[in-house]
């Protein structure tokens, strides 16, 4: 018996996307593959993205752009995880929410009922937002000293952009939380909750359920955090000797999603 | 022979202002005459400040505005410390800066002979910034990640205003340090740099020179990483109870500036 044969059931997929799917604005070889065998074998899945700024629907275009079949239903961002977590949580059924972020946090937040207020908001949200400014700065940590609570919706502290390494949400993040004093509770991969989010989306339970990327830092800690199974790709970030030195151990290493499809069914 | 009989041969005074000469804007009992002391008995003395955003002309302004006789020459903020901390090590005489802040930071860099330039300066300074933005701190952390050095000119994390404790310097340099992967070179208060380029500039030495203060965790600690004798006056954000407790403990402990006074006659 294989030390994989845990793969065979695994009825739910957790994909990363940035050196998983694609590198830039190029699929990577055997992507469009992978989600054509997960559609044929009828396994669940999901994109889970910590990326915060975009809509589902311009997630899913951007993949079939690359030839890799998406639909908008496919695609969980760390704004939607965040949403969730408000639903979860708020006391009411329309909580107030002061949010720095982008087109896709004020959607997801909108989506889930929440109502926008500055001056006293039950929660505040910080995601990635290229027009961020002392004012907002200035407005998140005011209402989080008057007691919303802080989320942020993913803790990356850089971006990779075409001019380099950007500033992430986790660095605006960081300068709300140095303002206010308080910490933020983190939503996006590595937290648990990114993984547990997803898994209710796909309606599934944990032991069926795999997560797969590139990154042992989000991905592969993310799946640790939330105690289900993973599989490293040698596609993007993590290296095979990165992955010899960290304690955050995949269960599987692969050099790419054409190893993956042949693990999974032999 | 009393135990503040050091303090009788003390000929250089570093004196705070928030808390110690004034509050918000009202002078403090007995400063005015605390200075009027400090001129009759010869003394040498700065008003040293962690705000990087004034120039010290507007600093002498308001502290004249209450009452309290101050002049230019007799201010010094963390961007003069920044300014000279420049002077001192750069390699070339006119150093590249990209700057975050304001007014008091562009003319101390500025008079000290520095051109600005946001592609690959020298240096990169970031100090409170009411127009701080996510493309002023995309600008700081590409350069700090091209090489230039980071300072800082104070660390401290919030400042009081009108609406309340709004985002300080140290909150805006937090972000910086968090999307580029550097710590700053801290430059103000508690930093024992801001204590020797005050002895500097008061042509003095180090054991004939105080520094009085409100605060424990800025004023007291930076006399003692500047290895300098240090005054708590009980006026501002530090209580007894504070001193007490701390391990950062002031050679003397006095309720007001007129107790200082004396103990420095008696």
């Amino acid at each position: 018996m294989s030390e994989t044969n845990w793969l065979k059931d695994c009825e739910g997929f957790l994909i990363d996307l940035d050196g998983t799917m694609y590198r830039g604005n190029q699929a990577i070889p055997c992507a469009r593959e992978f989600v054509e065998w997960l559609n044929r074998t009828g396994r669940k899945y999901l994109f889970v993205t910590n990326n915060s700024s975009k809509l589902p629907r311009q997630v899913a275009d951007k993949l079939s752009g690359m030839g890799i079949p998406a639909e908008e239903e496919h695609v969980f961002t760390s704004s939607q995880a965040t949403a969730m977590y408000i639903k979860d949580h708020a006391k009411l059924a329309n909580p107030t929410v002061y949010a720095i972020g982008e087109e896709g946090v004020v959607a997801a937040l909108e989506e889930a009922g929440c109502r926008f207020d500055e001056e006293s908001p039950d929660y505040v949200v910080v995601g990635i937002d290229r027009q961020f400014s002392y004012e907002k700065l200035k407005t998140a940590s005011f209402a989080v000293q008057k007691g919303a609570i802080f989320l942020g919706t993913n803790a990356d502290k850089r971006v990779p952009t075409e001019e380099g390494l950007a500033p992430g949400a986790g660095s605006l993040s960081r300068a709300v939380a140095t303002a206010s004093g308080v910490e933020p509770v983190w939503i996006g991969k590595p937290e648990a909750r990114m993984v547990k989010y997803s898994i209710k989306r796909l309606g599934l339970i944990p032991e069926k359920t795999v997560i797969v990327g590139d990154n042992l830092e989000t991905d592969i800690l993310a799946g640790i955090n939330a105690g289900i199974r993973s599989v490293l790709v040698l596609t993007g970030y993590s290296g095979m000797q990165d992955a010899q030195q960290t304690l955050h151990k995949p269960d599987l290493i692969v050099k790419d999603l054409a190893e993956l499809i042949s693990k999974c069914e032999n």
